[in-house]
């Protein structure tokens, strides 16, 4: 039980936003239990759990006692810039809620819900056919659903769509960015592959690695990175992820006792998602304002870590005496070098989540130009897998063999994530510039990271990204961290220095 | 998001209370995550994520639109029987609900939680007097409470505090209960003192006892005893208790290297609690009436798994070799007559939780006399440790040599639950009486149960107790399954027939 609500307008809304929170936590919490421990009789029960709870969430915000106090919130003249700030972010998630009505909100839900099942076993069936019915269902809704908030947000639809996922982000500005990088990809792919081949061959390490070593490496090295365990877990899921609350966030991996590289960058990739929630500013706990800026900032902190950081050549000499000690590695494929060249190994392939970084934009591009396209009303749905098809040929000179490895790879459209898929690759170049910037400011970040001290990088990042939390757009945040605008320059600088110096 | 209620008051109820299930069952998962798995500094959120989850269920059970629907619900005529019944269950959760003004609640949530705190620092301590001024507190507020609540729901300050825990009990009845059991008990005691003097002494098998091998006899007993690990799990606690929700109940237990039998039997206790929760009936699932009857029939569903079965010559019989492959056991620690008397045997002791099942009642009519005493104003906190040491002494023989070990041990009172520790007993007392009428109705449950097959006695309280949920009185249940109201007569046979015979 909490003190029934007093105060000014704005102090109601605080309160009202906190048990948001709160609820939001708890489904939090419940959906990585799903993941991780709950027993696969539990399902039934655990939806209808976070359905009432999303329910009853959505019933708090889209009150009409909500639209009160912010209108009068909005008038008052004595808020301090950060309880404004608060309030444009309140406002923010007021009008997404609101921009549907309950009708197509329970449509949504509910093509979704089903077109996900549905896919699951036409992906493992390789079946397009056989989702086509429900992916037809979901798309029309999505595009209802992309023109009701384009009516509400003054946006156009594909750009009220990626508003949810990324806040401001607009359509135009990515396209820039991205024809930017599907200029430089192709020829650069090539002058990467040349570069490789005339490198020494990498040796694999050979197993087994027993889980139980693989998870105290891990341990080990998120201890490094900056974990705080007394605010944070390791568990396994089938899908790697970050979840939990900023004071209890819980990332998990999958082992594989035959290679134990790509359970642990996951690992690594994860616990960069995990610094920025457990970073967010602790005084606005609760608030919009202090939750994440949005999801490509999200995936750049993932991304400094994991590529930036944690796959040079400067992190892995340090990591390859540790990963030598905890699997009693000997030998040729246990030499930094070699480790490092696995670690950065580029090869064109069909499956998105497996891709190396240099070959990964075009995954995205493709997938963008896709879902701007069926959103437009420029693609349908039953001429998907040959424009993924003649778009992987085009972009990474691959067809794939079957629609598995295609266009049904990922669940996000299938799930109603439409508008989410450019975050990846604008942060994998937010991450670049980030991290160029940040090495600018601090010169000892890369040497101490090569002796395993990661303070002065987690300090700047705390500084100028996690502290932020969403009080500033991500725009200005990158500029007060950069000095600039997001652009391709600095992932292309990478890129090159990385893959062909 | 889920469709919006329409229909008739009685449905739009059931959609109602439906949601209140659906967030309470949220969470009992976060509580269970917080004694199993939450990291220490995730605690503070998660109080949070609590207190928000109760606010928003009892502002939704409170709200003025659902004492109309229950008004208009009752006056509906074309209700089936079982709709009436969940109709009352959800008016007497209401009554319980509305009983008491915001302020009140309020008041004693902050109270309970200051001394919970409070207490633990001075259980440790034992140091009464550091926690008494807050005890004092959270007395009178209680006191407020069972006024309140008396006026309400016209009855004894007392009945109406014990009626939340155990629907329709009565002081009246337990008074002549426990009298009843308090004549008997020092006598028996006596006797059975003598009789455990003559017999064999007991030898405690050595450890240590590997916690991975006592886990999997654990599952492989839970597994036995017909626990569903597709809708629930085992893991470990600093107390054992069963938690969960009843498609995904999970159970604790707690592990020592040096002893494997307190922990083997705290997993047995919890799946009793455990199987009555994953019986309740599917079909009344979110509703009132689905959900488990009170506290003293929850706890003779684990202590009959444990004290009438777990406990019993026959199953120890079988479980012996079990035991015995499990630690690779030899000699005669081992043989199922030792165990079965290690399992047994009786000593007043000072702690509750530890005693056996002779001298457990003592502990809990001491409890009970001393709470109706405080409740009613007839004995004061301060006056709490004399009164108990004089009691330890008339009961059992033995006087604490510290608060620590005396009113200091339960978390109880300190933390708000008063009229609880009646249900304790009451529980034991039920499960003699229905395991008595589970052997009458079919003579096969015993000789199954010593081959290790738990079908019949699981069919049995399936049938009997666990598939009626709420839909009857607790005294009704009993009459139906045991012919008979609650009677001290099979606890007496049933400690008669173990102890001395």
């Amino acid at each position: 039980m909490t003190a029934l609500p007093t105060g000014t307008a704005y102090q109601r809304l605080e309160h009202r936003f906190r048990r948001l929170a709160a609820l939001g936590d708890s489904a939090a919490v419940l959906r990585w239990d799903w993941a991780t421990m709950m027993p696969a009789g539990g399902a039934e029960a655990r939806a209808h759990q976070l359905a009432e709870l999303q329910a009853v969430r959505h019933g708090l915000l889209t009150a009409p006692e909500t639209a009160e106090l912010l209108a009068a919130a909005e008038a008052a003249r004595d808020l301090a810039p950060w309880q404004r700030a608060n309030l444009q972010e309140m406002q923010r998630l007021w009008t997404h809620a609101t921009a549907l009505n309950e009708d197509l909100v329970i449509a949504l839900t509910k093509a979704t819900s089903a077109c996900e099942t549905v896919w699951r076993e036409a992906r493992a069936a390789s079946d397009f056919a056989a989702v086509l019915p429900s992916l037809k269902t979901v798309l029309a809704l999505v595009r209802e659903v992309a023109q009701a908030k384009a009516v509400r947000l003054g946006l156009a639809p594909y750009d009220a769509l990626l508003d949810e996922y990324e806040p401001g982000g607009r359509a135009a500005d990515i396209d820039r960015l991205f024809g930017e990088l599907a200029g430089f990809l192709p020829g650069f792919l090539a002058q990467v592959l040349d570069h490789q081949a005339k490198a020494p061959s990498v040796v694999v390490p050979q197993g087994p690695f027993p889980i139980d070593k693989q998870r105290a490496l891990g341990l080990r090295l998120m201890e490094i990175l900056g974990f705080d365990f007394r605010h944070g877990r390791l568990d396994v899921s089938h899908h790697p992820f970050c979840g939990g609350t900023p004071d209890d966030v819980r990332i998990t991996t999958r082992y594989d006792e035959a290679d134990f590289t790509s359970s642990l960058m996951a690992v690594l990739h994860e616990t960069g998602h995990a610094l920025y929630e457990r970073g967010l500013p602790k005084a606005w706990r609760g608030l919009p304002i202090g939750e994440a800026r949005g999801m490509s900032l999200h995936e750049s902190q993932s991304l400094l870590i994991e590529m930036q950081v944690c796959r040079s050549r400067e992190f892995l000499a340090f990591a390859a005496a540790l990963m030598r000690d905890a699997f009693d590695g000997r030998g040729p494929a246990w030499d930094a070098d070699n480790l490092f060249r696995l670690y950065t190994r580029v090869q064109p392939s069909f499956i998105r989540v497996n891709a190396d970084e240099v070959t990964y934009p075009a995954h995205v591009i493709l997938r963008y130009n896709l879902e701007r396209a069926m959103i437009a009303g420029d693609l349908a749905a039953e001429d998907l897998p040959g424009a993924w098809n003649e778009g992987m040929g085009r972009l990474l000179g691959i067809t794939p063999p079957n629609d598995r490895e295609g266009c049904l790879q990922d669940i996000h459209w299938y799930d109603g994530a439409w508008g989410y898929f450019p975050t990846y690759t604008l942060g994998a170049m937010t991450a670049a510039q980030l991290f160029a910037a940040a090495k600018a400011a601090d010169s000892s970040i890369v040497p101490r990271i090569a002796r395993g001290d990661f303070t002065p990088l987690l300090a700047w990042l705390r500084a100028l990204v996690h502290d932020k939390g969403a009080s500033v757009s991500t725009p200005a945040l990158l500029a007060q961290a950069t000095g600039r605008g997001l652009e391709t320059g600095p992932f292309r600088d990478h890129l090159r220095q990385r893959y062909i110096s």
